[in-house]
């Protein structure tokens, strides 16, 4: 669908420019984009009625329209300066407060001041080279953003450094699998590097797809195939089918899961060498052409990526403290989350080969059959000898301790200079990081262009904010996590807010956020206010787009927001710091598009071409991300009183703890045997629900006007987030001490709510003790009971 | 010395009543205590001049000096409400800042309205009965100090309940130690309890002397003498002795460590059981009678106490979290801290008897002797086969989950009512409680009262005063370490200080304070302003008396100030939750009283009677103690700006670093081979030292009217304790999270500064792996010197 239409589509437009006048409208008026393109074709066949629809337009402009927008978007922007005190009083309002029409008008420059074009500016600038961790030219590049943000008119930029652990291939030994004949020779060896894309021929420093942190090693070994490594595939091989991996090499499609968690499954089966590949199931869409001609995979594309289970350790010779001049570094081998095997990753073209030669057994259901036109056995050591060739697997990667730089850049706060809110998202790529993570690099360097632009005409937000690029994130999120633990202990008390900037788009079809459930009411006033860059949404908000495109009907009509798992540098404030986080891009639709990620992820094939040609020609959605990531920042820096929502979290917390009810009763009889009951954990909900009720309804006759009464409210609503963190983190995983929310322990890209629980009851039917697993699993709902309660007295009268 | 005074001197003075003014005075000007005895004794012979003399003039009083001082004190009483706002100006100009004259007279009212007599009236009151926790009768005193403080006029008052680990003996069946001859009949027995003091023989429910939570068990076997029981002393048993205490039961003396500590040790090497003595040498001061007659341990007087090693984990069954009806428990055999083998205590009497017994090798040394008669022989298992007689433990101690009770009154805070001051203290006592606790809670009764007076003419603080009257302390601080637990959350971030008040005197010599550094100024500028109670310092303040007794000569010239270890409620709120505390008693004379503590300390023989006859006998010790503490939490409760001073942390830390690497560098060989370099750690210092010193010059110019710019600096010195906390506390020890202080681990009691890196190096020399043993010294000099520097950082500018 919507796939097809950009694979067609895209090589129409080729550049833009805009001198249009971009105006930030509150709810109700809303601006066109009358941008000017020098190529732009009109579309005129729209053969699908369907909601999807609409996803398809925002990567064109009907230029019959230009003109009577830009009149009407003249118009409206006269009108809004009028008009601004008064929605914004409203939207205030819900809060049961004024809000000075001083912070409205400014909030209303700052998101207008925002360009299509500078994104795209931006996006072609920062994606001309490799910008790898550690290299040359990241750090130019983080000079050169230094410098801008400088200019553009922060109070202060720097540059803050760290060495940290990282990993690249040896240039001269370089890493590939070979298929052996039954004389141990290497009759096949797979790629070296993928195909360079059209115009990137003479780059140099471009990185071969590796594993980073992948152990060195040349295992070779018969062959199984795991589908996508994930513990349930682990469970149906060994439990199932009884298929041994022990002393065997392992291969997994990519997909579904964080990669790490595949090579963690692998090791513990026993396996002593994983190969990751890219199937065409998971990494093309149908009916789309591979780049350069479309956005799919090519055959000879691979996915680089760390393969840490560094659960939120940051360094992993580090762990717990940044990696500065005076930190005592481990050894390798006592490393956090290093992985004892070596991995490679390789894409479907050589996965091909090495899946024909595989013997055994068929894979046990067609849920294992990806789109190779192979058998996908699962190889030998099933249930007979070794049938065809055995793989050896040549791994050279060396782990290096490498300095990064972050850049970090600052507003001070003009009445609370010690309140925080942080935009951070990462600089570093694979390769040129067409996607990741320079879609939200970009979009940061707009906002902060913005914010600067404010600040020299003499505003300053009522807090502190603060702007970050990240280095390292693709090396398991090391700026942003040595960053935060240098800093801990000025965050855990300052820190307001964290918004996460990393890719700003991974689809087209309609906004994704990602948020803690305190944030919710905010993002959504938010999106009611912001335009919607979607094809047949023109004048419409954000929020009807989103709303129509992904509607939340499970819980309620209202669009979907996610839970904050992992896989980007929130971890450490979110997971870590209790700081309350939000995350949010453009994303594909999650109803028809199957494919993991979007295709070419993390290969060499994320350019600035791939973004123009095929994702958001316009660059609108870009900035309709940078709008959101923006208002965020700006509501959280200037509003008098924090706009948090502590009723959402009441919701959050019941709905939650309905789920894990659920699931708990799928063992009703255990739960009567062992007398588990969940009644702690709904009273403590229950109370947390009347005190974030009663709180919201105090605040309603707090003095305005009394900054320190408003401070001291605006503290509780700070530690809200701070008081489901417990210092001593979740069983085995000390970094993540977030009671309500972590990481999936099977899948580190997903959130899980009340993990501690979810993980005692885990494959509890397998449990060699039941008596002490469902023990720990009382235990745990103790701990969630006294989280939920200590943060409910967190919101009662101060005294 | 002072000791033989006591024991003549005391009986003539029974009972007292006061109706005395007593006037609180600026520096400079000195009330006396024209106080009304009914029987007093003048003692004219002073025979010594030398300093220690003063301790004794305390406890009585010069008649003739009673109308001159009444005079000179209704004088001075009027002149101070004149003098008072310039004197406290003064003294709050140095932080360079006004103080409104209000918070000076109040001061003055609320230290002025404290009373010898009423502390002497509560202590009477609280001590008629035994207030073991968990009793009925420690519920009937919390529910009376309930209403009474409400009756104060505090604002509210509540009682909070925990259900934790306590434990009693079996009444049915006693504990005691027998020795068996060859035919294994017990031809001894010690004793089932403490002869009971006269005036109490029909008082029920004296629990008799035990060791709280000990293991039950019945072993028997061989006597091993082991000194203290400290590391030391089973090092030299074992290295140099080559003892083997395997199967062993062993006899330590009580003294110089905490108990649990000993039984740790004894576990560590093997014994089987432990024995727990007091030796004259220890708990007898020379030349004075046994009490009734004299104050010090009749020989059938055993110390109670509790031998846990929780490190800071509170109710042993919930480490971590309250113990409230959602909290999961433990089994008793998993829970924190509990010994795995039978402890009992018992009097020198019966210690005599079993000592006597004993065959085997004489002592290594004379510093292993004790004072009774006995040969102190180490016992069998040294170098020859059983000699004399084995012994028998007969242990049936139960532990039960039993519920306690703190009361928790609050005066809320005018302007920052989230701001905690807690001022706690614990209420229950191993039998009578007669000094420890309630010479404290009997101050801190005073306290509420004054406090309460105040609030009902009107008056309210700044910030919150919370008081706590702890309940089963002896029982590990079981209620503050609970309540502690219960909000965290809360107390993280409001917490200001914690003032500690268990028992306000252990000797009548002169002021002990252990503090946190940032403290050090208050506590000397209030001991400028509050008269000292000593004979021969009369209308001289408190700090002369102390500077001129105990002089921190090898520092400083300035009164001494300790370290804070353990051992009492301020625990949890300062070596976990990094909240800035302080502890003041008057206390003995250290350089010619060597006892250990007082010597009927936990024994039956600890009566309001001994108070009054032999301690403190005008309660005035007591007054100037309550004066301390109640100084100290209306000055942190009152102040616009909070009285801490970063700069004396500094020199703490400086002190720290050069005295921990003054251990190190007696491993200089080793320190170069292994490249153990403690200069970060020194830089770390340099840093802070700075960042201090810059904070409070920028203090000099904050606008003190601007509220919101005010809690701005004093958010920044209330967290300033905070950044010394490390969420992954000390290795092993989680709840100790201080990176600064912590319990010893070798003694409970006493503080050790850089104790990571202390605890790493001791023994060094013995460590298997040297490499690996250096390695975690660096590693603790590192986390050490990250801390240091990031505690600095929260000084600097906010942004």
């Amino acid at each position: 669908m919507s796939k097809e239409y950009l694979a067609e589509s895209v090589t129409t437009v080729s550049a833009m420019e805009s001198d249009g006048l971009s105006v930030f409208f509150p709810n109700g008026g809303y601006q066109c984009f009358p941008l000017r393109h020098r190529q732009l074709s009109t579309r005129a066949q729209d053969n699908e009625e369907t909601p999807e629809l609409w996803a398809k337009g925002t990567r064109q402009m009907r230029t019959n329209r230009n003109d009577v927008c830009r009149w009407l978007g003249a118009f409206i922007s006269v009108a809004t300066f009028f008009l601004v005190g008064f929605v914004i009083g409203w939207f205030s309002g819900h809060s049961g407060h004024d809000t000075k029409g001083s912070t409205v008008s400014n909030r209303g420059k700052f998101l207008n001041e925002m360009k299509a074009e500078n994104i795209r500016a931006y996006l072609r600038n920062f994606t001309q080279l490799p910008h790898l961790a550690g290299t040359e030219q990241n750090l130019r590049l983080a000079k050169q953003i230094e410098k801008e943000w400088k200019d553009f008119g922060l109070d202060s930029v720097e540059l803050v450094h760290y060495d940290v652990l990282l990993s690249y291939p040896n240039e001269s030994n370089p890493n590939y699998i070979a298929i052996l004949d039954e004389n141990q020779t290497e009759v096949f060896n797979t790629s070296l590097y993928e195909v360079t894309p059209p115009g990137y021929e003479n780059i140099p420093n471009i990185v071969p797809p590796y594993n980073a942190f992948s152990a060195k090693g040349e295992p070779e070994g018969d062959l199984v195939y795991v589908n996508y490594g994930r513990t349930e595939d682990f469970h149906k091989l060994h439990r199932e089918l009884g298929v041994n991996c022990t002393g065997k090499i392992v291969i997994a499609r990519y997909g579904k899961i964080f990669r790490g968690n595949k090579v963690k499954n692998a090791i513990l089966a026993g396996a002593k060498g994983i190969i990751l590949f890219s199937d065409p199931a998971d990494y093309c869409a149908p009916g789309v052409n591979v780049y350069p001609d479309g956005w799919n995979l090519p055959g000879g594309g691979a996915q680089r990526g760390n393969v840490l289970n560094l659960n939120g350790a940051g360094d992993p010779l580090t762990p717990g403290y940044p990696a500065k001049e005076y930190a005592y570094r481990y050894n390798t081998a006592e490393g956090a989350g290093l992985p004892k095997i070596p991995v490679h990753p390789i894409g479907y073209h050589d996965a091909e080969k090495l899946l024909k030669n595989m013997g055994g057994q068929a894979p046990p259901d067609k849920t294992w059959k990806g789109s190779l036109n192979v058998s996908y056995n699962i190889g030998p050591g099933f249930n007979g000898p070794f049938a065809k060739s055995k793989v050896k697997m040549h791994i050279h990667t060396n782990n290096e301790v490498t300095r990064i730089y972050n850049v970090i850049g600052k507003i001070r706060g003009a009445s609370e200079p010690d309140r925080y809110i942080i935009l951070g998202g990462h600089r570093d790529s694979w390769v040129f990081g067409g996607i990741d993570p320079t879609t939200g690099a970009a979009v940061v360097h707009e906002i902060v262009r913005s914010a600067g632009k404010l600040v020299k005409q003499g505003w300053r937000p009522q807090r502190t904010i603060i702007f970050a690029s990240w280095d390292a994130e693709e090396f398991g999120l090391l700026g942003s996590t040595e960053w935060a633990e240098e800093n801990a202990k000025v965050l855990q008390d300052r820190a307001v807010a964290y918004i996460n900037a990393d890719s700003s788009i991974e689809g087209n079809y309609t906004l994704r956020v990602d948020c803690t459930p305190s944030l919710n009411t905010l993002v959504y006033n938010l999106a009611k206010q912001i335009p919607s860059p979607d094809e047949g949404f023109e004048s419409m908000p954000l929020y009807e787009s989103w709303h129509k495109k992904d509607n939340w009907t499970e819980n309620r009509d209202a669009p979907r927001i996610s839970k904050l798992g992992s896989g980007s540098d929130f971890e450490a404030y979110f997971q870590r710091l209790g700081i309350a986080s939000a995350r949010a891009r453009y994303t594909k639709n999650r109803k028809t598009d199957k494919y993991s990620n979007y295709p070419v992820y993390h290969s060499v094939y994320e350019t600035f071409e791939l973004v123009e040609k095929f994702y958001d020609p316009r660059f609108t959605q870009m900035l309709a991300v940078a709008q959101v990531r923006g208002g965020l920042i700006f509501e959280l820096a200037d509003s008098p009183l924090l706009p948090f929502d502590c009723k959402e979290y009441a919701l959050a917390l019941k709905d939650y703890a309905d789920s894990i009810y659920r699931l708990a009763k799928v063992h009703q009889a255990q739960l009567d045997l062992y007398r588990v009951s969940f009644d702690a954990l709904f009273s403590g909900v229950e109370n947390f629900t009347k005190a974030a009720t009663d709180f919201h309804e105090r605040l309603k006759s707090i003095d305005m006007k009394n900054s320190l009464q408003l401070r001291i409210v605006n503290d509780q609503l700070k530690n809200l987030e701070r008081a489901f963190i417990d210092p001593l983190g979740l069983p085995g995983r000390p970094f993540y001490r977030h009671i309500i929310f972590a990481p999936s322990s099977h899948n580190k890209y997903a959130g899980e709510s009340f993990p501690g629980i979810y993980d005692a009851m885990f494959d509890i039917e397998s449990a060699e003790s039941p008596v002490k697993a469902w023990d720990e699993v009382k235990r745990q709902i103790s701990i969630a009971a006294y989280t939920v309660q200590a943060a409910a007295m967190t919101l009662t009268e101060v005294a």
